[in-house]
């Protein structure tokens, strides 16, 4: 998965990255670790406080820290503002993605009018449909499936097991991980009388450039106008979005989240995991949404929003529980206590 | 994935669905769009009066609408009591669903003993397993795993990588979406001191006529007897439902929902996204449950039931979350209070 | 799925399994069954008292009950303290689990350097990478994706359409249903100004003996160091593990949870479905938690631990719930009330 290890000296590190470097500029490293694991050759981060003690102890050759931290160890050390982001690029640069070997798999069932570019990779047992599309340095892992005329971009990767339904496009460099399903029908029916009548879904998936989708994450075409991923969206695993949702560019979504139809999520928002959108509602930009919050209306104001139920052990959690049920009583009565004190007061000056 | 534009008049199509005809009955139309992205040659309909200015604004060349927007424009119309319905109706008379294309894809793996209908198509690198039975005008996509004796009825449609298990039988007309698990072993574990023993999950998945399953959606084989889907029950992504449950008739149940072992759902109930249902509860026929509610126990009423914590601003949820764990002590603080200020306003009369 | 069938008496049964045996030690039984829908040559059981009814009316050839309804049937019986593991192991008797067809269908994809053993079957549509070695007695199903470097064990089975990335191990004896993804990318994301970095998720996955792993769940590969679970644990279908989660040995964790990154849960906990659990948390051994639960932070005692809001017809929801937005303005109340009543009631003394 990943190409032939290479090495760096800090010196070149920070020729690439920038940073302050202090100590010896040859220091030569080869790999990432965590400040717990790393050993010879390795560079390890500190970006979290909680993790300090671990810098003092770490065997890496060098590390990656923030300005507050200059201080607390002797290693070998980048300074910089944003030591996991700075983390992010040495380990890329130490670990590049690897490329496309182009060609398709003789496996592979590719259609005729299917437009492949040559620097693409084609895995085996793929099926590429008519009037396909996919560009140039794009890797489509084995066992994916693109239905009729679907639009891939250059440099993206597809992981195995991939299913792009028809008409859908994605965009340049996106990555889907394995068992996503892009394009499925969205949840549209019509009840007549007794049963439902299916309400066909003629929309696409459209997914813009940057883009990243996790494993076994759905997003289903529009019913009638499009889904909509807009560019440098992140969506982690087995994350839902109905048909006609569109989410705003550059916002990040924790796995097991579920968005119903129609809705629409603004940009740099960050949405925890396990959260429940419902449909037709509207969230604006720069919007932050704790882990298992269930959002049933629209938020028109940034900032970071909650709804979690406390746990605690069973038995208090049962004694508490029972008490919600009757918390329009307590109010009721709350308020006839303060005007029966009110009054007893009063009688009495 | 879709045939090839017809058109129809008016005309024609009220002498196929009937409503009342406003307007040139020679109309063409040839596709169906949103009242929003409508242009010449489209039909779009109306059915929530929020859209009501967006009827005003169209250039569709029809529209259907309710009696009580029959005069809300001046555009051709078709008014029908159930326009979401009769929109249904049109939408797949102009893109009728594909037909099978009749045979099996050289790539695909068919036991010598499975019994494929002519009228069937089989796409590439399916794997069919022995005794399997696909009915007439059945489509597989592509991927497909039908593993040993699984029953197919006619005219289904299993999307690209969908999986069935052994013995799993599906009724005519049944529409799988990929990704989806039909009959995988239940989540049956006996404990034996210090380590789990499986307990063998010997039951089928039956699934009557009509059903439509979700992308990435898994139905469990039942641990002894079947788990049961009947006819005409709609469920949408990622559903998971669990061993010897069975959802009666023409139940819907969206996305991102579980229904643990040997529930039983009623027939024509409204389940929303992201619902627990715990294990061995019964769900009476028409009940419609809101999204991200945990059920936990028996439900023998019709009705909407709900049970969803309000988000808010994070400040204030963490200051009125914290107030959860004193539910009980509020309960015995006001009504020790009510006990104090009566004994007060009796001792001063 | 299964292997032929057999039949044994019930002394062969008890001489394996121990148990009194209440009966005619000559009955044979061929096959096992709940007690509702037994018959003639089946085995039954009862473990929930509340099916003592059913075990009246049964038609089974011989049940398993505890000592405490030794009497409550006069069907032959074998009476032991635990039914439904001794169930369990009859079960497996009569249906044992089928082996392994040694070879490799001529349709798989297996590279050069993979070590598949001679006595491995590989299904239909696989792609075996470089460097992959599988185990004896191990059956891959059809349309299954092992990428570069994969470790399989002894006696594995790998249902259809499981995906596993590169260097990712299986110990022995490990089942992976249908749609599981094991390895795809943690969600590593650095913020950079205007847009997010991918961190390289570049830890494995590595999963120890006589795991179960159900339908389209996903265990994300480590950031950096890797992603654990150890043996014996049991995870049921669509859940999700975050990367560099470690899950102690015999967990049991129901379906549809997720547990977000860098969180460790102990040995022999029980996790119950749709739970979520927050990133960087720590759950000590022993801890049973109720479905639908979130937990937000460590707990370090064994417990049952709950946090569910109660579900209620929706229009007494409604009522309650607005209420919850004022739990925090109860409480100031309340204590206002108390002060106000303490000093009245001390006015008046």
């Amino acid at each position: 998965m990943n190409g032939s290890p290479v090495s760096y000296t800090l010196r070149e590190i920070v020729d690439l990255y920038g940073g302050e470097l202090v100590g010896d500029p040859q220091i030569r490293v080869s790999r990432v670790a965590t400040l717990e694991n790393a050993g010879a050759g390795a560079i390890a981060f500190l970006a979290n406080p909680r993790y300090l003690r671990q810098l003092a102890d770490t065997k890496a050759a060098a590390v990656i820290v923030a300005p507050d931290s200059r201080a607390a160890t002797d290693t070998a050390r980048i300074v910089h503002d944003n030591p996991y982001l700075y983390f992010a690029r040495v380990s890329a640069l130490l670990r590049p993605a690897r490329q496309a070997r182009p060609g398709i798999h003789p496996s592979a069932s590719v259609a005729s009018d299917a437009a492949v570019d040559p620097s693409a990779e084609i895995g085996a047992h793929c099926s590429i449909a008519g009037g396909v599309r996919v560009g140039a340095g794009t890797i489509v892992g084995p066992g994916t499936h693109l239905a009729d005329d679907v639009q891939i971009g250059r440099e993206c990767r597809l992981h195995a097991g991939v299913t792009i339904y028809s008409d859908c496009t994605l965009g340049d460099r996106v990555t889907v991980h394995s068992g996503a399903v892009i394009g499925a029908d969205g949840f549209g029916i019509a009840f007549d009388e007794d049963h439902w009548v299916k309400v066909p879904q003629i929309g696409r998936v459209r997914i813009g450039d940057d883009v990243e989708i996790g494993a076994n994450t759905t997003i289903d075409r529009g019913a009638i106008d499009d889904t909509v991923i807009e560019e440098g969206v992140k969506l982690d695993n087995q994350i839902q979005i109905a048909h006609n949702v569109r989410i705003g560019a550059h916002t990040a979504i924790a796995a097991c989240t579920g968005i119903a139809g129609s809705s629409q999520v603004g940009r740099y928002c960050r949405i925890g995991g396990a959260v429940g959108i419902a449909g037709h509602v509207s969230i604006c930009d720069r919007v932050e949404i704790s882990g298992h919050t269930s959002i049933t209306k629209s938020i028109d104001q940034p900032g970071v929003y909650s709804g979690v139920y406390p746990f605690e052990p069973n038995r208090q959690w049962r004694r508490n529980a029972a008490q919600v049920r009757h918390l329009a009583e307590f109010a009721r009565r709350i308020a006839a206590l303060e005007q029966g004190l009110a009054e007893l007061t009063r009688s009495r000056s």
